[in-house]
């Protein structure tokens, strides 16, 4: 995923104009998260969401481009924030919980990221090169850097890229709509195999 | 993937006609192995196949229905070759092995399967219902019942889906493709998850 820049980083334009620029920015996103939140993404129409924001549909694509630049700009901030809080954020997530407690208090926020985002996530699975872009790096490099200062020994990547599979968005799909599992139990089971791995 | 069912279960005909179309379905799946082990899936064409077989392309779409329908029953023939092998095969596969043997002989197997049907296997991943199909569901219940034979405790479902994702085309095709890994380390890679899972 790209990074998106802010209102204040585009090209030269008079100052009331990128106010302007940044306020339907902040109108237009808000609307589609709200609208997303209480219908599912496939139950939301770009004019759903001008009418929403109270923007001309003509500023909403000249600002996202199309259905999928806007979704792809939703999911990017929110890969923002969830990083931010398990890089920099407050315990459990945060650097001040000791590794193995950050690990599983990852995967289950992860879990919850997934289901929010399930639509959007299944999307980008569809093309291997959003599905392996930057956030999945990220990840993997944040759960490797656990392992080891939990203190698990062996091939770190691979034990990384085990534990990342059970967060993946198809996996928790099928586990949620098709078994019938529970956010919980499937933190438990994210959970149980991440305390094998470490040897607790 | 559906079961296929073998010649002699075909509807009433003669004898010879049977025959025929016995020995035709064995030349032309023969004539798809050859040149798909040559060339790759991509660039082997049903012209290809039917000419290497020396029958008719009308014989070869009348038996198979598509290129598609042609593709299914290869891969389903050689995943039942690898069932029987791990189910009821020898030694370090098969049940005269000790568990963990046959999960860590299981695994290297396994990559040498994908990386054999690679194009096949990314095909079928395109699709969530080919992807966990019947085949999925045995490994999975294999990979379970020798992990809790070779004494792992825990979320075995768990463990067995993070030690599948390992052995998924699309995991593996990128691990080989673009971090240049070979399949040797991805089979010591599997090696040491699984190993740690069983507390070795």
């Amino acid at each position: 995923m790209s990074a998106i820049h802010g209102a204040n980083e585009l090209p030269v334009s008079a100052p009331q104009e990128r106010g302007d620029a940044a306020r339907n920015r902040l109108l237009l996103l808000d609307a589609a998260r709200m609208l997303i939140a209480e219908r599912g993404a496939d139950a939301v129409s770009m004019d759903d969401i001008a009418a929403a924001a109270g923007v001309g549909k003509g500023t909403l694509f000249r600002r996202f481009g199309s259905r999928a630049g806007l979704m792809m700009v939703l999911l990017d901030e929110d890969e923002r924030a969830i990083q931010q809080a398990f890089l920099f954020g407050p315990a459990p997530l945060g650097p001040e919980a000791p590794p193995l407690q950050r690990l599983l208090a990852f995967g289950r926020e992860r879990l919850r990221f997934v289901q929010t985002h399930r639509d959007l996530l299944l999307d980008a699975n569809r093309d291997p090169d959003s599905r392996y872009s930057a956030p999945f790096a990220v990840m993997h490099t944040h759960i490797r850097v656990l392992l080891q200062a939990a203190g698990s020994t062996g091939d770190l990547d691979a034990q990384a890229d085990a534990l990342l599979a059970l967060l993946d968005a198809d996996y928790v799909s099928r586990q949620l709509l098709e078994r019938g599992r529970s956010l919980d139990t499937l933190g438990d089971a994210w959970d149980s195999v991440a305390r094998k791995l470490c040897g607790t």
